[in-house]
């Protein structure tokens, strides 16, 4: 499981959901009447404190947490799955062989990976809600957002040397600055074989019962020496029992909890639609390419892997959006609200228009949603680079203020470390993706779409991918040079890619702006709205949306009814063999030689994974499973697939995070990879 | 996974459905054209004359087969289990602990168990079509039918010495007989622990992956000797490889694959809501009488387990009637020929009003249903065989041709074989379950009902079920004497349940009357229509609905898509250890200690269940699975969740049957239970 990355905004409302068990709550807001009256447990602020400094967020999308003093970082393998492809290199693939560093010298630093620690929260609601008034039109309350949004983060920059954004919450019922630490010298430690990291594959992924040692450990360096601190978390190998109250910190990556109908039916009918069809495109033009040779199977492999799971997580959620009795119970929410709103004349007049206004701007964007979707050369890391790579250079030569939003100041560190990434590009799988999303696009569009011209020129599809796959961006210190040589170096480039993306970047400006001036201008305002009537009418004891910033997420270890039977609360090395051998060892169910031979090593009661009822997403992979006395007992890595229709309603009768064992990953460390090191390392 | 006995009749419309791998084919009419287009395999008539012969159907409700020269008879547990339990005591418990008779001398003979042997089939249809004319009236044809029935039974039975049946197939289109060997001399030779053949309990009954040994070896005896014959499957313990061709032969008990829509949503809206409330309250009563003390739990047992058992295939039925998919795609089936039909003139103005006049009949017994399904005192022992000696004393004073239905000459036999049964009868467990069953009535249909009247007689629930469960009829003996009386014995007894039964005899027989006359009189002949429509628009490569007589199913070895993932298509012991393991062996996860102490005995690689895409139904469970030598690689005793709504509709993309694998069970008999001589009798 891994955060989904969208291919165009999906435009959400965040309203907390009125279920049982659900939230992912914020470090400032933890839930402390709950977890008393239904665990009587309160937690410190030094406890709550400890876990957040001791949580790490993985830009990319993912978490992890630090496990020592000495700077080691667990996350998941499949977290950590880009940066070991970008270490590998045809004589030696980390991904299948694995790696283990016994001592620092042995660790490999990464190309370009991030990493985030939340240090400070300030609540900059007022500052914001002073700037931008409630009288504004939307078209200028957007300006002004962005406007100040900008501002405060600089100047948080500037003043704390900290990395700074602004993350709204409740819909813009509060507004803070979170500030972060930045990693940016990450060596890799160890990396089990992916065949056991990701063991199942694609059939057992989002499923449950599991077999997976999903985990990989980095070390964070500053000055190039392992870091040193005291937030971390302590290792607890005996791990949870059934029942037992556990919490998941991390980055949940965004949730759709309470959608108004007319956005619940539009992601229905509309947009995963789309989104399955493009899934399946890239899916299908990537095994193509695999099928030519193994040195384009390792090539492809990531992108496939990423692939499959977001398609597979569509799916889920598609079958969710599709499943009348979610219909059912969505429409009964709203009609509720709406109901209730309308007892208070006063709340109703301020709010009662925005479930309409949302419906009329729905509207508008159906009627030019194929342009909006099919009109980029979405899949293509070129033609991405490209386009990024012109709009930073017309950007930075502008005041901040004046710049498109993600070319600020403030966001252009991370911006350049992803633009001038030294991580390979293949220009002959490009070419295979390229062709691909031309077909698809022109099965959509047809041949005299302005783009499919502008992309074409009157060349065929082979051609043209052909063409646009030998462009320079391939080469990081062509990207460089040109982002150097500024505006007049990049107006007269004659690199296929460039020249394009020159003519694309004035298309893709307008559908951009569209979206903001006929969308956005209205349902970020009316989704505002109905947040705050939600509050008006139910309360505030609730967890915002998820924003891919750090939450806390509570429940306990139990087994859920599956499949008729029931899934127990977790699973044991013996059911790894067996699961193999009930496929004989073959396919997805194939494990790594290693394990054969030293299965008389492995307790085969050991635990390996387990399950939880507390409430995750995307983006929470790697974080760590605690438990009330703060010691790390397990790793996320996975959510159950009842778990996937999470996105738009919790369901805590089925709804279970996946967790690796700590018990189980020290078993594995010991007994499997004899990394003694490590293992005396960590156990401190 | 257990036939079902329903409380009511259901009426259905035996309509073979047109979906694809599906069937269960008469011996007279195998698949010849499917087996050589899918498989390209054609059965000999050798072939199937030895499966046919090597294939026992347990009459109360399962299947079987020889597998040795010397009688030896391969079943279920769950299927013996009745026979296990009524050779229990207090002192030991067969059930609990298992049985081996390393000697003929130390099997147990069942107290009353019948084994029949499908010796031949005759078509009859045209004698049938001769007496019952199309012109008749339906409650003339109905009598006339009934007199046929009983006349050509009879006959055939003076003749062969063999049961004679009449089998309607195709709802009518076909009548035969089927004559049967019958064996009533069937000794106990070897049981696991149920704990074992029932591993995983009420959770993982009806689910795959799975690990049962619910296995139950039987001897027959002729004249007190071990019964010779060379009718018996070979014994083949490496079992069947991955999509391998396989067979079942043994005897589905029923299917409702094309009721009309009006049936359809009877059930759904009537029947089964009905019938999941009474299995509820009997189970809720019978575990209320366990949990007093052990020797209660042990009586209350087997019916626990059958009513669970019931339960869940309903409630998983009853989830596929609720099913919109399956609803639309019943609707759809039914319109389309319904619109086919149409279109042949001739054809439409013989059959097109089947339709509606079921639609008519069954508002009809809407009308009636709760005084039909309620007014009776269902679940109880002592009332069923109050009520059958009552009528049996009355009916076999008659001629044959006037009597009851399931009186006649030819049916005696196996009818007294049940009504003097020196079974046990649990005067304490009545008690329980009359009183549970008086309250549900009386829930419904009030207290001034003339049903409740009549047996609570102006007494309290708990007096009534307290006097009615004193009953003698407790007493084989009792039965026996009451019975050689005559009528007027009857008349002068003044056992309370005979003077209840005497009195309700009457109003029951009115009910089944007017069900006969108003429901069956029309649901019965327009069923046939429908049938003949069918054959008419589709043609005749159908195989008719089960009818608990001997059928073929083939399919092949194969796993399928499960909760987001793949299921294997076999389980090995490796498993079995993990499933107690991950349960930390608690519950209905616990394994016998006795697996615990010789588990390093077991080879964990050794198969245990596996899944084939063979289309079966309870009835099927004991069956033989068959390769295409004709030997035997697995034992049938359940159907995967999937499975479930194959009553009304078969789906080839999950429903699989669920057997123990051959190989798993020499594994088992070997190093589990030394069965030495066991195994080398198998072996031969």
């Amino acid at each position: 499981m891994k955060q989904i990355k969208l291919l165009v905004i999906i435009f959400t409302i965040s309203i907390t959901s009125l279920f049982g068990d659900e939230g992912m709550w914020t470090f400032n807001n933890p839930p402390y009447k709950l977890l008393k009256e239904r665990y009587n447990f309160t937690p410190t602020k030094e406890w709550l404190e400890k876990i957040q400094l001791s949580s790490v967020r993985f830009n990319d999308g993912g978490s992890g947490s630090f496990i020592s003093s000495t700077g080691l970082v667990l996350t998941n393998h499949h977290v950590a799955l880009g940066q070991l492809q970008k270490m590998s290199s045809p004589e030696i693939d980390y991904v299948k062989v694995g790696f283990y560093a016994n001592s620092n010298s042995k660790e490999i630093k990464c190309t370009d990976l991030e990493l985030n620690v939340l240090i400070s929260m300030e609540n900059v609601t007022a500052k914001i809600n002073s700037t931008v008034k409630s009288d504004m039109n939307p078209k200028d309350a957007l300006e002004a957002r962005k406007k100040i949004f900008a501002s405060l983060e600089k100047e948080s920059t500037e003043k704390t040397k900290l990395r700074s954004d602004i993350v709204t919450l409740y819909n813009g019922g509060e507004y803070w600055i979170y500030r972060y630490k930045k990693y940016t010298d990450v060596r890799l430690v160890f990396a089990p074989e992916q065949q056991i990291a990701f063991y199942g594959g694609d059939p057992d992924n989002f499923t449950f019962p599991r077999y997976d040692l999903d985990m990989t450990i980095f070390r964070i360096y500053e000055n190039d020496k392992p870091l040193q601190s005291t937030n971390f978390l302590k290792w607890n190998s005996a791990g949870a029992s059934e029942n037992e109250l556990v919490f998941v910190s991390g980055h949940p990556g965004s949730t759709n909890r309470l959608q108004t109908m007319a956005q619940f039916n539009f992601n229905r009918d509309y947009s995963y639609p789309a989104r399955l069809k493009t899934f399946k495109v890239r899916i299908a033009a990537l095994k193509k390419f695999s099928v030519l040779n193994p040195e384009n199977a390792r090539k492809a492999k990531e992108q496939i892997f990423s692939l499959e799971n977001s398609l597979k997580a569509s799916i889920g959620e598609y079958d969710g959006l599709k499943n009348p009795a979610i219909t059912a119970t969505k429409q009964k929410e709203e009609n509720e609200l709406r109901s209730r709103l309308s007892l208070q004349s006063e709340l109703n007049s301020k709010y009662s228009s925005s479930w309409s206004d949302i419906e009329i701007a729905y509207k508008k964007l159906i009627s030019r949603y194929n342009e909006l979707f099919y009109r980029s050369l979405a899949g293509s890391t070129l033609a991405s680079r490209g386009l990024t790579l012109v709009r930073y250079i017309n950007e930075t030569a502008k005041e901040d203020s004046k710049r498109f939003d993600g070319y600020h100041e403030a966001q252009l560190a991370s911006l350049k470390m992803q633009l001038f990434s030294p991580a390979p590009i293949y220009s002959d799988m490009e070419e295979f993706v390229i062709s691909a999303r031309l077909n698809e696009i022109i099965s959509v569009l047809g041949e005299n779409d302005q783009f499919v011209k502008m992309v074409l020129k009157n060349k065929s599809i082979e051609q043209t991918a052909k063409a646009l796959s030998t462009s320079e961006l391939i080469n990081p210190d062509f990207r460089k040079k040109l982002s150097d040589g500024g505006i007049s170096a990049l107006n007269k480039s004659t690199d296929p890619m460039i020249v394009l993306m020159r003519e694309y970047d004035a298309m893709s400006r307008e559908m951009i702006t569209w979206q903001e001036e006929n969308i956005s201008s209205v349902v970020t305002p009316s989704g505002e709205k109905i947040g705050k009537a939600l509050f008006a009418v139910y309360g505030s004891d609730k967890s915002p949306d998820a924003t891919f910033t750090l939450r806390l997420a509570y429940g306990s270890v139990k087994g859920y009814p599956m499949n008729g039977t029931i899934a127990p609360y977790k699973t044991v090395y013996g059911g790894l063999f067996t699961r193999a051998m009930e496929f004989d060892n073959k396919g997805d169910f194939e494990l790594p030689k290693n394990y054969w031979d030293k299965k008389n090593k492995i307790n085969p009661y050991a635990p390996l994974n387990f399950v939880s009822s507390c409430d995750i997403i995307g983006g929470n992979s790697g974080s760590p499973v605690i438990n009330a006395n703060g010691e790390i007992v397990g790793l996320i890595f996975d959510g159950n697939i009842e778990s996937l229709v999470g996105r738009f309603v919790y369901d805590d009768f089925a709804n279970r995070a996946v967790s690796v064992h700590t018990g189980g990953m020290m078993e594995a460390l010991k007994n499997i990879y004899d990394a003694k090191e490590l293992v005396s390392e960590i156990e401190g």
